[in-house]
């Protein structure tokens, strides 16, 4: 018999809402790390289509004290909340909110986490030439991230979406000190940029199950000393990866970057040090079952 | 460390709404039964002030599947719920809301709680004079259920508060078929009230913990053959109930109802038979610590 006795009047509960939501870890992860810290807080999953109202009843519910947010209402969930970070608005999106008494705070992990998954691997950003490949939800919130904390030598920005490439670096250029170069992703371009990035950011879906076998950046492109770092989780080595590591470069997986992420939320959410072993060793084993 | 790693996307939830809810036995009643009867529900506490926004978030949260209700809100919840039975709207309040594919069905279990506590004791309510001491909130759910379940040869009402008195006496002529007698509420009427009741329902706040050392009833007005009734249950013995059956009296304890008005919930939550036997438990651990 499971034992949930442990419930008392004052636990309190931190919530996922997305749509879907049925493949989720997040619920094994964070109930893990709350267990392994003693906090007295239970995590759950919601389906949900109406963001507003889900934010109101999290207002309303006293022991509703965070929220993570995943696709599709990272952005639409910034409407309802009362204060947000500079760097979040100038993102765009939101993955987490905590409720500070009666006040809904909204903020991202996304970033955060992958400048910790770089630091954890020892890659030292300053005066580095960091390559983005995407200008999506996932590289707004690195480049942002990396833009403003640390001081690079550049950054440089390709994507096939003009719109979407122009507008980050407009964006960019306009929020961080940061020297931003952009131009169209083509092989030229990639080719041009390899040349010179000593890090390289993959924030495209490509190579994410169920097509792995594809990589945007071709074999012969890499070179040892580079940092490879893919977002995409799975499969945990991409092709992207698995082609640099094979030519000497220094990889970091995307899960990396999923597991800091929670790692940030769960010390909104509680306030005290993540238990990051715990977390990992949960994802990993959800992700290799 | 506690085990909590049963949480899956899928978990379903239901909440207790009320303020304060501190004290309440309710998530430790609901999360063994889930346990018992391996559901996969949580039951967590919220104190809540905006009854509102808590409704419109338990119908945008996927998952969550019940609420209960407690005090100051069980009167204004049923604002916010799309469909409530006829029974429960005469009686004026609600304690329970489950969401049926995104629709809100509120309901009262207090009323059906206290019969079935009466039927389990044995008591054979077909042609019985019962007396209803206080027309408050529970004496309004246990007068209505009675009256429309049960063909009692009369129910005789008495409270001190003329207004009370005649709304609820009003109310029950217009809304069932059951002979209705009421009286202001002092030494004569009850008097005359026990001389022919059969069945008394002891509704008022009078001997609860603290002030445990009063009663309604003058002790000398028990006879054996009659059932004594109190909705408190804290003291689980009242001095009503102490009397009563020093007098000879068949006594039941607000326990009962309780218990049943939280058995009735769970399957309205679950569609399961409620674990009785641990429920029970619970409580009485609870209670007795």
């Amino acid at each position: 018999m499971k034992d949930i006795g442990f419930i008392t009047p004052r636990t309190r509960f931190c919530v996922l809402i997305g749509n879907p939501v049925g493949h989720s870890l997040s619920p094994a992860i964070h109930n893990a790390a709350f267990a392994a810290t003693g906090q007295d807080f239970v995590y759950l999953a919601c389906p949900v289509e109406d963001v507003a109202n889900a934010l109101a009843g999290m207002r309303a519910l006293g022991n509703f004290r965070g929220m993570s947010i995943t696709i599709p209402h990272k952005i639409e969930a910034m409407k309802y909340v009362d204060e947000i970070a500079a760097v979040d608005r100038a993102i765009g999106s939101i993955n987490t909110v905590i409720c500070e008494e009666g006040k809904l705070i909204g903020s991202g992990t996304d970033g955060p986490g992958a400048l910790k998954a770089l630091v954890d691997a020892g890659v030292d950003l300053a005066a580095k030439k960091v390559l983005i490949l995407g200008c999506g939800g996932a590289a707004r919130a690195i480049a942002f991230t990396l833009a403003q904390r640390c001081t690079l030598a550049e950054m440089i920005m390709l994507d096939i979406n003009q719109t979407l490439l122009e507008d980050l670096t407009a964006d960019l250029r306009a929020g961080t000190a940061c020297p931003i170069s952009h131009a169209a992703l083509n092989a030229e371009t990639i080719a041009a940029a390899m040349a010179r990035a000593e890090v390289i950011i993959q924030c495209t879906p490509i190579g994410m199950h169920p097509k792995v076998d594809v990589s945007l950046v071709p074999a012969e492109l890499f070179r040892p000393g580079q940092v490879a770092f893919d977002v995409v989780y799975n499969p945990l080595e991409t092709r992207f990866l698995r082609e640099a590591k094979a030519a000497g470069v220094q990889t970091i997986s995307g899960v990396e970057m999923f597991i800091n992420q929670a790692v940030l939320q769960f010390e909104l959410f509680t306030g005290v040090d993540a238990p990051c072993a715990v977390m990992r060793q949960v994802v990993m084993e959800q992700l290799c079952a």
